[in-house]
């Protein structure tokens, strides 16, 4: 299995312990310049009553706080959904190299949709990008968890 | 002095607590729906490490944990400069009723420049924006910070 879908295996992992906690289903990982990862998180914005626990913000903190730096230079980070405008704004300022993510999300993202976050010049780095990497599985974790909710 | 006043010099105060740790000096007060202080902070990116310690994120972040909630409805944000693309989000999900703000910021803001967070369908909850309350000493205070650094 190549790298980087090993890791979008390890984020979804993440986004199916977070459904399991009632939150919706989103996981994160930050991988370190050699390949491995160096934080990994779901989201939490229920059980921390925290707006910005995000799956992605969680996971950036993680890995800044073991590197004693608010910049990740040479680091990626995989998620299993397009990043909202807040996430992506805290990934320009970690200077993650290149982002992964998952299923994209026309109602909510911030990187092809509404702000764009990296595409304004008041964006002083933008990551490289890809897209729909394990987005089957990442859309399919959302609708169960949004279906469930509906009928609870 | 007006309450809108009042909030924004402790805005400021915050602001400048910052300047003297070496952090950028942008400081933001969190006020309920009484009036009241509910949380104050100023940025704190380099000594937490934290790439998201902005002085918004870390009041409502404060906010949020008082109230044992991830949203303040209700709740009004001062902040001394104007909010960046994360910080908008954060606010957005927290469902800050309004916005005030000191200076703005054409290089790096995200609500009047660049993404403009609120100002798209994938924004659920647009606060009330006000601009440019204390703009002049809030701008003073960054001006000061920057041309320091240059210096030193």
């Amino acid at each position: 299995m190549s790298g980087f879908r090993s890791h979008m295996d390890r984020a979804l992992e993440e986004a199916r312990a977070a459904a399991s906690r009632g939150e919706v289903p989103v996981g994160a990982v930050v991988v370190g310049p050699d390949g491995r990862v160096v934080a990994a998180a779901g989201n939490r914005t229920r059980e921390l009553s925290d707006p910005t626990a995000h799956a992605e913000v969680l996971a950036l903190r993680a890995a800044c706080a073991a590197a004693g730096s608010e910049r990740l230079p040479g680091h990626d980070l995989y998620v299993t959904l397009e990043p909202c405008p807040m996430c992506a704004g805290a990934i320009s300022f970690a200077r993650i190299a290149r982002v992964y993510y998952g299923a994209e999300d026309p109602k909510s993202g911030g990187v092809a949709h509404g702000a764009r976050v990296f595409s304004h010049s008041q964006c002083h780095h933008a990551p490289e990008v890809y897209d729909g990497i394990g987005a089957a599985e990442a859309a399919r974790l959302l609708k169960g968890f949004f279906e469930g909710r509906r009928d609870g």
